[in-house]
């Protein structure tokens, strides 16, 4: 498969597949859910099933003005009783993905979470993946973890390395190059998340995560600037042309998340990983386009 | 005084004061030091000290071409002779600002921080300060601390806020804007920095930096985009219009210092504050562009 450089090319790669995922969509009576769900059925790559007050994503003028086949609809009164409902289409295999409309996060994040019924398997970490697109980096730039674990433990930073190289991979990325990020070059006591870093990078030279290029700590500059990397002498393998960045924490990660759209006028997308199915989890604010590449980015990863 | 909104009006402002500020330059023999010190000097607004192996600093070009009553030369053998020579001068008063040439950060910090004739006086705190200019945000942006303290005590983090109101009023910003940064705008235990920010706001609403908006936490959307603040729903005296910064921790402000050059085409300069004099502490790869901007962010900043 060729590699996907874009948001462009990853709804072309999707609309040829053929295949239509199915959206188990939580109170996605807004318009820019409403919306975002429909531009994914209209594209070929999506059936969607709107759970919640179904009457109102009826009158969405998108839904409205275009019956379809792909759209169902599964009624439910209240949030918590919508979130529990998809979450459990998920658990029974009758879902591919859910995403998440006009709902707290709180509210959904406890049904994915449920204890008896919830879709994060014992043992799987859940943790964000984001990707940006900027006219200032030659190819898409992903990122982890920018919502989910505030200080990630090495167990857990383990799974993100290993949850980025299968996005990557199913990105057609053969030898992907990720990054382990510190504001500087050198393993520090001082942070200690820098000193489980060596560990992953014989782990990823051992082939643990398939073709995967590891190396870190490296700072933002060395990970995507050659010139920087040479300017300062560094060898690294990753060869400031880094694919994926693992951040220090959820500051770092929200902070590259919110910086990239406002500064750089990145399109960004992001996901949650781990559950049984992907989520997706957009902001309030987030526009009908944001929300359709974060659907796009969270059907790709489907199995 | 008209406020600073660029680094042309910031050389305008230093060039129109009339007064030269003694720089003590540490190993200043490379190209883009001794082409920023130069330009410094040729601006109107600098004396310089080059300290260190002096023979090698006049035989570049830029200063060999014009010679000058305001360039002066102090011998020394070694870097750490350079350094402790530098650093002398300033806590004899013959010095305004000290600024790294090709010399190890280590090197000099050791100089600076000595426990007998360092410039670090007691009960202070050495941190970093940066401002960064970019097309996507309608003026400077100030932030803490890119480079110094990884992770910052709520006394220290006083410190930060207080230099920070003292560079802005120097700005000729009368009641500047101060976000204190977290991924979200609700103070949480899993983030402890957070929970000393309620205290900053209740000390800057009680005049205690002079006239100064400060508000916390907020992210960084909130923090530079009054729509964000909006569509959220939030109410905040920062308004979506931060002049600056205060970042949980090294990490972040460190990670914002590389992207904004990086993926946002933004001029970034920095400067080390707490010190008897402020300190530029450029990085190697640092343009001569960029030295310059450093060297006349901390002039403003002499006393």
């Amino acid at each position: 498969m060729k590699p996907i450089r874009s948001f462009s090319d990853l709804c072309a790669h999707l609309a040829r597949q053929g295949r239509r995922y199915r959206l188990a969509v939580v109170c996605g009576a807004d318009d820019s859910t409403a919306q975002a769900v429909m531009r994914a059925v209209d594209s070929g790559f999506a059936e969607a099933y709107f759970v919640g007050r179904t009457a109102e994503v009826k009158q969405q003028a998108c839904v409205a003005a275009a019956p379809t086949e792909w759209v169902h609809y599964v009624d439910a009164d209240t949030d918590e009783e919508a979130a529990a409902a998809a979450v459990r289409m998920v658990g029974k295999g009758e879902a591919d993905v859910l995403m998440k409309g006009l709902i707290h996060t709180d509210t959904l994040l406890r049904a994915v979470l449920h204890k008896e019924w919830g879709i994060l398997p014992r043992g799987r970490v859940l943790t964000h993946i984001a990707v940006a697109q900027m006219e200032s980096y030659h190819k898409l730039l992903f990122f982890t973890d920018a919502a989910v674990i505030p200080y990630p433990t090495q167990e857990q930073r383990l799974q993100q390395v290993e949850y980025l190289a299968q996005m990557l991979h199913a990105f057609g990325i053969e030898e992907p190059r990720l990054s382990l990020i510190h504001c500087a070059e050198t393993v520090s006591p001082k942070f200690p998340h820098t000193e489980g870093y060596g560990e992953i990078c014989r782990r990823a030279a051992a082939g643990e995560w398939g073709r995967l290029v590891v190396d870190g700590p490296l700072d933002l500059r060395t990970s995507c600037d050659p010139l920087t990397l040479r300017v300062k002498g560094i060898h690294s393998p990753v060869g400031g042309d880094a694919d994926a960045l693992v951040l220090p924490d959820l500051e770092t990660g929200n902070l590259l998340y919110k910086a990239l759209p406002l500064f750089a006028a990145a399109r960004v997308a992001g996901m949650l990983q781990g559950t049984l199915a992907p989520v997706v989890l957009p902001s309030r604010g987030d526009s009908a386009d944001a929300k359709y590449d974060s659907l796009a980015l969270a059907t790709i990863n489907c199995r």
